[in-house]
């Protein structure tokens, strides 16, 4: 479990062994293009959920396979560079080939940089449901790099807004102060930042790495409504997260765990009053409270006692509760009610 | 890692969550039939290599996650009854179920007994190569009961013979002694003794769970031929290593490492004169030696320098040495040769 912060691809010395799992798109850039093309086994895959369907995992393998065959190697290590569906596909396959290879992650997308890419976990879909199977498979290494991470388009920045929110809320008003200063419309951040958001869910993963104790369900902060609407919706993950928060912060100041004035000196911070429309979208509320529970029994933070709820109490201070799905959806009633109070009022 | 010898299965408590995989061939005993219908989520499969293929592992996943929908349960543990193939199987999925779930093995043959349940392997098969890709997942119980080995047919006692004399030859004389007290035309072993053979796996397995420090190699004693002529020729796996062990001694022998009375001692004894043809057929050898260096190219425990070969030096005593393939093949012309030699002098 470690990580480098690096401006460009570093020379891979154990390139003719190594297999390269990678996403196509990235060969559009011409750097990135013939670093790949060191490797002599690499393999482009596209990204998206269709990647991860178990359905389409034997062909993946057995052309993964004869690659190997090919190139008369026996893999010694696993290269895996794209988002994260490429993540969680790639770290799969590594834990899978002879009984689990050593894995070098290479986030492309911010999310991966910031979440996906660190904590270990691989996963497929099955018969359309997310992440049904998988592997604690921690990299051995992750390098989040510039070169790398700078050929998103800018409002991909945006869409990642939710979880670098999120972490700024778990790790407190430093790192909230830190958001307000990046570029987000041009969709640049500050690269000397960054370690301080990572170093945020490493503290967590430490704690917690196979998710044993239950302490690793708060990086599941603003997860558990966001998820519904990701799914129901197919919002992206990050922006899904970032109203999921609107909601958890709501919730906590009513049950007066966050304070009022406390939810305020979060949300008028820049960079969320001016680029982000703080209300939660009205037409997310078009979820029923039936789908909604159907969601929230599929949520892995469930039992029989009800769900491990992640609450906010101030920036830094996060408190899991185990709530009764009904008290999520009365919750969710009354968040309704209030925005189509305020709709109307307009 | 722990295994426990019962006389009879056990009641299970925690079934109601819990997913059984099973080889359906087992239900025709009554006494079996009524224990797995005691779990609402019960998997028949057929065991075998087909079972193994990753081209029928996601109709395999959807149909297992189906079950878990159906009685609305989170599955909690994963319990497997049934030999090698079904073990490797059901390993695997309990290793990649939410991330690894804890599984209990209950073998149903002697090979996987005396071996294969307990070594924490799983594996699947890709485009006709076994064991391609798999996880390291101990059980955290191996259950090796009598009422379920006892449904075995007589004869594959005999056919599992191999692997009782490869863990004799790593045990030492005390363990070659005891296979010499056992009915083996009856198919029977003095239940007494089994704890002893099983316990020389685990002290292996105890000074190198996962296969990283070349030591867990010596368990593959009599593999290395015995492997390429079990994939050739279709022998049951223990008769393919019994051969491999035979071919074994007589190269130790050759090499001085070990004394010709010794190797007369460990065969003079019963069973192996009387049961068994202590001469290896014939027919094994029209293996060319182009097709032996493929299979022992594929070998694991090939590298650049050579095969990781196990040698015997006594009962108890093993040593490896890397080996060039070259060397292994001159010593296949040589036996080979012998042999030849013996059949036209008849």
């Amino acid at each position: 479990m470690s990580y480098q912060v690096l401006a460009k691809l570093p020379t891979i010395r154990d390139a003719s062994t190594a297999l390269l799992i990678y996403d196509r798109i990235l060969t559009r850039q011409p750097a990135l293009k013939k670093w790949i093309q060191k490797f002599p086994c690499h393999y482009a895959v596209q990204s998206g959920e269709t990647l991860k369907d178990i359905d389409n995992f034997p062909q993946h393998l057995k052309k993964i396979l004869k690659l190997q065959q090919k190139h008369q190697v026996s893999f010694s290590k696993v290269y895996v560079l794209g988002g994260g569906s490429v993540g969680d596909f790639g770290g799969f396959v590594a834990s899978i080939l002879r009984r689990g290879l050593p894995c070098t992650q290479i986030p492309s997308t911010w999310l991966a940089a910031l979440d996906s890419a660190h904590g270990g976990k691989t996963a497929l879909n099955v018969a359309g449901f997310k992440n049904q199977v998988g592997t604690f498979h921690y990299p051995e290494k992750v390098w989040v790099i510039k070169e790398v991470l700078e050929t998103q388009p800018a409002d991909r920045l945006q869409e990642a807004a939710g979880e670098f929110l999120k972490t700024a809320l778990i790790g407190g008003k430093n790192l909230l102060e830190k958001l307000s200063h990046w570029d987000w419309v041009q969709g640049k951040i500050k690269w000397s930042d960054l370690k301080s958001f990572i170093e945020v869910k490493y503290s967590v993963l430490k704690k917690d790495p196979f998710e044993k104790k239950g302490l690793r369900h708060v990086l599941n902060l603003g997860h558990t409504i966001g998820h519904a609407w990701e799914a129901e919706y197919g919002l992206p993950h990050g922006l899904a997260i970032f109203y999921g928060l609107l909601f958890d912060m709501a919730w906590s100041s009513q049950k007066n765990l966050l304070s009022a004035q406390g939810a305020q000196r979060i949300t008028s911070r820049e960079p969320w009053e001016s680029i982000f429309n703080l209300k939660i979208d009205r037409m997310l509320f078009s979820l029923s409270e039936k789908k909604l529970s159907q969601y929230l029994l599929q949520d892995k933070k469930n039992s029989k006692k009800g769900i491990q709820y992640i609450f906010i109490q101030k920036p830094g201070k996060v408190t899991i509760q185990t709530t009764p799905i009904q008290d999520v959806l009365a919750e969710y009633r009354r968040q309704k009610r209030i925005l189509e109070d305020f709709h109307e009022n307009l």
